[in-house]
C-alpha cells in the first residue's frame, strides 16, 4: 500500500552482476583505518587493533518470512537489515566496524528498487560508522533475500557473553519493549483494510512510535558507549530479537542460573499500553514474547547498581537467583508464573493449557 | 535421479530454530586456538595473530540458480558451498580459518536432509582445517539457500590482490580448466534422459573426472602452501569461478595492464578433450568460459620462473603486456583474438557477430 508504483524501471540484467555491485556500492566510503581493503577483490582485508578480538555475527532476512514489502519500504528494509546484525555485535559489548551484504533478487526488482535498498544500508552505515566491505549479488527465482555478516571488535575483558550471570546479579533492560511487535500488528491490520478497500488511506497517527519501531529499529550502540563511560561491565548480555522471555531463558540456561522478572518493572511506552487496551491484549505478554525490539538485556553485579540508577535508558526488571529456583515472572498480583516458552504462539498455548 | 527416496523424515519444525542449529552443529569441533568463541552466543569471537590481517569473503548459493538437487547430493552441496568460499580466501594468498553458515530451507526438507548437508560441511571443515563459528537457520517459502562467510588470515606482505600484475609478469594457472562446466553438461544430459525414461541408469563411466569436478570441487589451499614453500609471492591472484577469460580481464582491469594468453598452453584434462570432441564443442571456449573450476590464476615476476618451472600443479599460460596492447588469446594458428567478454553466452554471441 505504501509502494511507489510510478518508479522508473531499469532491469537488473542490464548491469550484470559486477556492474550491479559497482553501481550499488559506489557511494560507500571507507571510514575505518582498520578496513585495509573493501569491495573489489576476492575478499576484504581487515587490520585488527592490537589486543582486540574480532567479533563476527550473521543473519538472514527473507521476503515472506521476515518482511512484507507491501508495507516495508525498501530503504527501511536496508536500514533494518543492518540494525538486526549490528545488534548482535553490541550484545557482545563490542563495537561493530564492518559488514558484508549479500542479496538475492528476482527480476521483478528493478535497479531503482535495489538503489533504495542500498540507500537504507548506506544510511545505517553512515550513522553507525560501519564500512561495507563485501558481498554477493545473485538472482533469485522468487523474492528478495538479504544476508549480512557484521564484524566488530572489543577488548577481551570487555566482552559480555551469555554465560556470565551470577546469583544476585540485577537484570537490566534498555529502552522499552513490545512496540515493534505491535507495530507489525497495526501494519498487518492496515494491509487487510487496504485489501478490502484500496481507496482507504492508512491511519497511523496513534501508532507512530509502534510503526517506527517495526520499520526503523535502532541498534543500541549508544548503550555500549554508555556502559563503558559508566564503567559498568555486564556479567552477561544478549539482544532482544525474539522477545524478553526467550532472551531471559537464554541467559539463565547459558549461565546456569534462575531469575525473577517483575511484571511491574517491565518498561512499556504509553502507546504500547494504549494500543494493547484497544486491541484487548495483555501488554506483558506482548513485552515478553513480541520480539524485534533490538534492545539489550544484561545482568550486572549489585555493586554496579549506583552507577546505572536513574539512567533513563536503563531499567532494572529483575534479579538472578540460584538455578534450582527456576525462571519466573512475578506478576503485579505477586503470583509467580514460570517463564518456560518462547514466542507468542508458544506462550498462548501454554496459557490455554 | 540420484536422490534417495527412502529416507526417513523428521519435520524441521519438530526441533525449532535453536534446536535445529544445536542438532546440526553438535559434532563440529573447534580446531583453532584463535577461535575464542564459536556457536552459541550473539556473535563469535576470533583472536587474530599478531601482525596478521583478517581476510573476509562471502558467497551465496541458491537452489534453481546455482545448483539442482536432482543431481547434486546434499552432502556434496555442503562440501562445495564451503569450497566456493574458501577459494576466495586462498585467492588472496591467505589461509582460511573460520566460516559462518546460514541456511534458508522450506519445510519440504526433513531434518535428515539437513544432516546430509551438514555432513558435507563438516567434511570440508575437517579436511581444510576450518572452524564453523556461527550462522543462522531460517525457513524459506521456496527451496534451499546457503550463505557462507569465510574468514582467514595472512601477513600483510603475503597478500595477493588483483591489482599487482606488472608488464612482463608471467600468467600462471593451477590444475586444469573446463572440467566442472563439462561435468554440469553431462549431468544435465543425463537428467533429460532420466526425465524421458525413468528406468534409465546414468552412464557416467567416461565422465568421472568431469562429474567429480562439478559435484565435489576442491579449493587450492595446497597452492597457497606450495607458493609459500617455493618462496614465490604472486604479484596478483584471483580464483577461477566464472571462467578463465573473466578472471584474466579482472586482473588486467584492476592492474591496468594487458595480457597475451596462449591457447596451446591452457591445461586440459584428457577427459575434457575427449568429451569436447564427443559434444562437438571447442575445448578452448570451454576452458575460457566454463567457470566453477576453482583453480587459482596468478601472475609472477619472471625472476620467479625457475622456482615454479616443471611443477606439475602450475602451468604458465601467458604473459602480461602494456595496457595499450589489450587482452588477447593467441590461438594455435597464431592469430590474436581479443578476450572481451565473460560467460559462455556472451562469448557465443561475440563469435557469432
Amino acid at each position: 500500500m505504501f509502494e511507489n508504483k510510478d518508479q522508473s524501471r531499469t532491469g537488473i540484467e542490464t548491469l550484470g552482476e559486477f556492474g550491479l555491485i559497482d553501481h550499488l556500492t559506489k557511494n560507500f566510503e571507507i571510514q575505518h583505518q582498520s578496513t585495509v581493503k573493501g569491495i573489489g577483490d576476492d575478499a576484504a582485508v581487515i587490520d585488527s587493533e592490537a589486543n582486540k578480538k574480532m567479533i563476527v555475527s550473521t543473519d538472514m532476512l527473507l521476503e515472506g518470512v521476515h518482511f512484507d514489502l507491501s508495507y516495508m519500504p525498501l530503504k527501511h528494509l536496508g536500514y533494518k537489515a543492518v540494525m538486526v546484525n549490528l545488534s548482535d555485535i553490541y550484545a557482545m559489548n563490542a563495537i561493530a566496524k564492518q559488514i558484508t551484504v549479500s542479496i538475492a533478487v528476482s527480476n521483478r526488482f528493478p535497479v531503482e528498487a535495489l538503489e533504495e535498498l542500498y540507500e537504507g544500508i548506506a544510511a545505517a552505515c553512515k550513522i553507525y560508522n560501519i564500512d561495507l566491505i563485501g558481498g554477493d549479488t545473485t538472482s533469485s527465482t522468487t523474492g528478495l533475500l538479504i544476508s549480512i555478516t557484521a564484524i566488530g571488535e572489543a577488548k577481551q575483558d570487555d566482552l559480555a557473553y551469555r554465560d556470565g550471570a551470577k546469583e544476585n546479579d540485577l537484570l537490566v533492560v534498555t529502552g522499552d519493549l513490545g512496540a515493534a511487535y505491535l507495530g507489525l500488528q497495526v501494519l498487518e491490520r492496515e494491509k487487510k483494510v487496504f485489501e478490502v478497500n484500496p481507496a482507504a488511506q492508512p491511519d497511523l497517527e496513534n501508532y507512530t512510535y509502534l510503526v517506527e519501531r517495526q520499520l526503523k529499529p535502532e541498534a543500541r550502540k549508544d548503550i555500549v558507549t554508555l556502559l563503558n563511560e559508566l564503567e559498568v561491565k555486564p556479567t552477561a548480555m544478549i539482544d532482544i530479537s525474539d522477545g524478553l522471555s526467550s532472551e531471559v531463558l537464554h541467559i539463565c540456561k547459558n549461565s546456569g542460573v534462575g531469575c525473577n522478572v517483575y511484571e511491574d518493572k517491565i518498561p512499556l511506552d504509553p502507546q504500547v499500553i494504549a494500543t494493547c487496551e484497544e486491541f484487548n491484549i495483555d501488554s506483558t505478554t506482548i513485552a515478553l514474547n513480541g520480539g524485534e525490539d533490538y534492545e539489550l538485556l544484561f545482568t550486572i553485579s549489585t555493586e554496579d547498581f549506583p552507577k546505572i540508577k536513574a539512567n533513563p535508558h536503563l531499567t532494572v526488571i529483575g534479579h538472578i537467583t540460584h538455578q534450582k529456583e527456576g525462571v519466573h515472572l512475578i506478576t503485579r498480583a505477586n503470583t509467580k508464573i514460570p517463564i518456560i516458552a518462547r514466542g507468542w504462539n508458544a506462550l498462548e498455548s501454554e496459557s490455554g493449557s
